[in-house]
């Protein structure tokens, strides 16, 4: 029986690459960002913590570039960028952007800017500045790569802590857009051939005005290792979660998805949001009305 | 009679480049970093300013690659981030990398980070996270990208004034270590075909400590574009410079470049640091002694 597509068979393999990041650990004094938190923290004495994060937006660009759309690259990265802070509590300072090319594309560019200056609009990031980088001979004709840096500040205090989580807490869902920026190499295994869906490139959602209105004790934005990969992180030592996969209707994208490239449910879990961008962890008294509660947290067995 | 080389030649066209950046600029609300200054700024009022910037290493990269010497890419990357930021009169606090491959390379991984890592601890920048993606497709097997994000602090009142600059000032140069990370892409094609000496990958150097130690009005770190294309963000509007290019040896590299690639001067200037990392504007009676006094400020024709 043929294998259906794995990440790994797309070329992406998470646990080689989790061990590459195990390997430079020691290299890094007081990291956080990299290896295991979704930002880094710096303490400014009175005034609270600037929390900064760097994100790329991965092979989304390849299907940007192959359907000739680039404007919704520049919130993918922002917001993907934004997302990372806000589950810190957050608010957005200032944003950079890192873009490299093999020979500049006016129209390209300006478009991809064009994308992120409205996306930082949205977020009140000053768009404070950027690279950009001919690099003939490291790009193909038409490729280009793309960074993003955001710094941000908490007030004094107001960082989440995980060890308020317990037992019981709830895991709210707060739907995503779409694949967000995530998972693009084994999209573009399964649609190998295929005219690319447009669908694919809907922006990544900006979850700041949700995870500044509501309450929650801590927050995982659902990236590169779908939920799985990025829940943990908003939980204690000794506390694991349950969920309940019936609580909310995946979007049909990734159904599509699924069904042709013929990937498990586990795959499927470990690799897309599946229509979650972001789960809050909230007390069970106060789970804000309107969202799907998809699980709990619970003792770790 | 055949032409030389040039940069334009080499797959780099700044002037194609800066008018692309020159499309851009009205999109970005407040903007200093990509358009003007080496970075951008942000006040935090009663702690002073915090100063960014983000940077790559061009196509040093592919010279490293080529060799195989990945250790000193990252300290290529912080220096030249630290030095964009201290020409602000700004002390690191912290610095985050992007790194972006086809297949994670371990080894080449650990090297390039170790090299990060050492040149933030001399920096005493916190090395606070990075994004460290895999992108099958976008990047050639054994190719990767880099790019670096740092954010500093100046005290209140200590940003440099380019107002304070007068005609008479001496403009003092700190040698360079080499290349630092401008001119690859001309230099790969200058050595096609032929080995590339190790020489060529001495890491940018830190400046950190001078820009310190030594009195300065403004400071214009030189990088792509050479002395012209980064002095002039240290002047005021209406003055000039007039440089005394007997002021100092061009060290052996840069000859054999212009040698072996029949570069004309005018384009070796506006490529390369040629010896000279780093520019001062100083008060002539203020000159820090054991540097070359290389030209001074002058009103503008």
């Amino acid at each position: 029986m043929p294998e259906g597509l794995s990440y790994a068979a797309a070329g992406v393999d998470i646990a080689a690459y989790e061990a590459a990041l195990e390997r430079v650990r020691p290299l890094i004094e007081g990291a956080a960002g990299r290896v295991g938190e979704f930002a880094g923290t710096y303490e400014l004495p009175g005034l609270g913590h600037l929390v900064a994060s760097a994100d790329g937006v991965g092979t989304k660009i390849k299907v940007a570039i192959a359907l000739g759309r680039h404007r919704g690259i520049g919130a993918d990265l922002v917001n993907h960028c934004v997302n990372d802070i806000a589950v810190m509590r957050a608010r957005p300072l200032f944003f950079l952007d890192y873009f490299a090319t093999g020979k500049l594309d006016p129209e390209v560019f300006e478009d991809v800017v064009a994308g992120i200056a409205s996306a930082c609009r949205e977020a009140h990031a000053a768009l404070l500045g950027g690279e950009t980088a001919e690099m003939p001979g490291l790009y193909a004709l038409g490729d280009y790569d793309l960074a993003g840096f955001i710094v941000g500040l908490v007030d004094p205090g107001r960082l989440p802590d995980a060890a308020a989580v317990k037992p019981g807490d709830l895991l709210v869902g707060l739907p995503s857009a779409g694949l967000h920026t995530n998972g693009f190499s084994l999209v573009r295994k399964v649609f190998e051939g295929m005219p690319l869906p447009e669908e694919l490139l809907t922006p990544h959602r900006s979850y700041l005005a949700d995870l500044q209105e509501l309450r929650w004790k801590t927050a995982a934005h659902v990236t590169g290792g779908g939920i799985p990969g990025n829940l943990p992180r908003a939980l204690p030592p000794g506390l694991g979660y349950r969920l309940d996969r019936s609580a909310w209707a995946v979007p049909g994208i990734f159904q599509e998805i699924q069904e042709r490239g013929r990937v498990s449910d586990e795959e499927m879990l470990s690799t897309f949001n599946l229509g979650i961008g972001m789960v809050l962890v909230v007390d069970p008294q106060a789970a804000p009305a309107g969202y799907p509660v998809i699980g709990e947290v619970v003792a770790q067995a």
